[in-house]
Formats: C-alpha cells, sequence, structure tokens
C-alpha cells in the first residue's frame, strides 16, 4: 500500500454551518461540492465535511457519541514562529475556539491548538527542523 | 491560513506496535523518529504516531476514553476498483480488522474500510470521477 492520505473527513454536526468555518479559515472549496458534503481541494490531502451520522453510517459502525478526545489532531504548519499567533487568531476569527495558546515548545518549535466548531483539534505548529508548510 | 494539513497525528496506545502496524502496511517511515513519536513522511501529509495519553497532554484536554466512532476516517484512494480489495487484504495481513468488506458504492465508485490497532478509521476507495492517489 502506498504511503498516502488522499482524504481526511471530519464527521460535524451541521455540514454547512462548518462549511462556512473552513472557508472563513482560508480553504477553498472543490467545485464538485454538494449540500451533503463539501470537498476542500487542500494541497497534497483533501478534507470532506460531511455529516457525522451519515459518515458513521458509511463506514457501517455505531456512534455511541463524541469523546472528550477524539484521538486524532490535524496539523497545519506555519513557516515562522510568529505564524503560529497570527493563524490561530485567524481561526478565531472564523469561530475557532482556542483549546492551547501558542507557545513555545520543549523541542524547539512553537505550536497551539484549536477546535473546530464540533471539537475536531487542529494544531498550528512552527517547527524549525522539519519544513511540513 | 493555507490549505494545508501538514501533519495527521494518531494517539495510540502502544506506540511501538502501531509503528510495527504502519510499517507493515508499506509506510517508510522518516529517519528522525524516535521511540516516542514515529513519523511516516507520507505523500503530502505525514502522519505520526503519538501515544494518545501524550497526545491529549499535547494539546492540553481530558482524555475520557474512546468513543466507538472518533468522527473522522482517513482515507487511502487506489487507481482501480479490484485495488480496493487487495488493499484491505493487506490491512488484514499488517494486521488490520475489516469494519466493512468492500463493495461498490452508490456513487458509482468502491471502498471498504478497516480499523487499526486502537480502532482508528481507515477508507480503502476506488472514485472513477477524482483521483486522489
Amino acid at each position: 500500500m502506498k504511503g498516502k492520505i488522499g482524504l481526511v473527513t471530519l464527521g460535524v454536526a451541521d455540514v454547512a454551518a462548518s462549511g462556512r468555518f473552513y472557508d472563513a479559515l482560508g480553504f477553498r472549496r472543490h467545485e464538485q461540492d454538494s449540500d451533503a458534503i463539501i470537498f476542500y481541494a487542500l494541497e497534497g490531502t483533501w478534507l470532506a465535511i460531511f455529516s457525522r451520522a451519515a459518515l458513521a453510517q458509511d463506514a457501517g459502525i455505531e456512534d455511541g457519541g463524541a469523546a472528550s478526545f477524539s484521538g486524532i489532531t490535524l496539523a497545519h504548519n506555519v513557516p515562522e514562529p510568529g505564524g503560529v499567533d497570527a493563524a490561530l487568531d485567524e481561526a478565531v476569527r472564523a469561530g475557532a475556539r482556542i483549546v492551547k495558546p501558542a507557545a513555545d515548545t520543549f523541542w524547539g518549535g512553537r505550536s497551539g491548538y484549536f477546535a473546530d466548531p464540533d471539537g475536531h483539534l487542529w494544531e498550528i505548529a512552527w517547527n524549525p527542523f522539519q519544513d511540513l508548510t
């Protein structure tokens, strides 16, 4: 199996509202979107926004409700330390909740976390040792 | 904010065991890995395997335990319909649990789901309309 994540799908309570959030973050929609699912043609790996109930049904599993921690985080890397603070500010303006404010890390970078409207966790990170921007 | 997911981090119970699973899937480790975290330099977006407890701590949130459904799925796309079955077979040999066997979809593709050792959901998909391989 080739090493690639082609698409990350976030299950959400309100597809339209989450779409407005990711639009406001500056993500660009793919033209083939519909009311039921929204695709963002991100660089490298796409992002899909889909009803949480429909996503569970598609996978054929029971949804017993969200946990306090999903066990997964998505990271967005920025090329400068100040970019962490700027991106978190931008996320707040889009409607995000700050989970962990920007701070220098023990490993020599800088990072912070925000939660999207459904609590999906995004880390904004500056990593001086590895360029994932 | 530029539209890019630089890294997806999966919180796991046993980093070494999950590393063996993703190694067996054919993913290639980045040379800077450590015992605490394993990075896979995937095409487009990297994958990190990190202790679930440490990941929750890094984000500064309480972990009340895993839900039956995390609310997130990762997709790996293949270029031929038969590739869905082949990739699911490969995942099973690596130690995955099949969540939904390969089947044709209502939208004209073919897909199936497996769960990694911690229940993280991967969809294997063939999409004749959009090439995400």
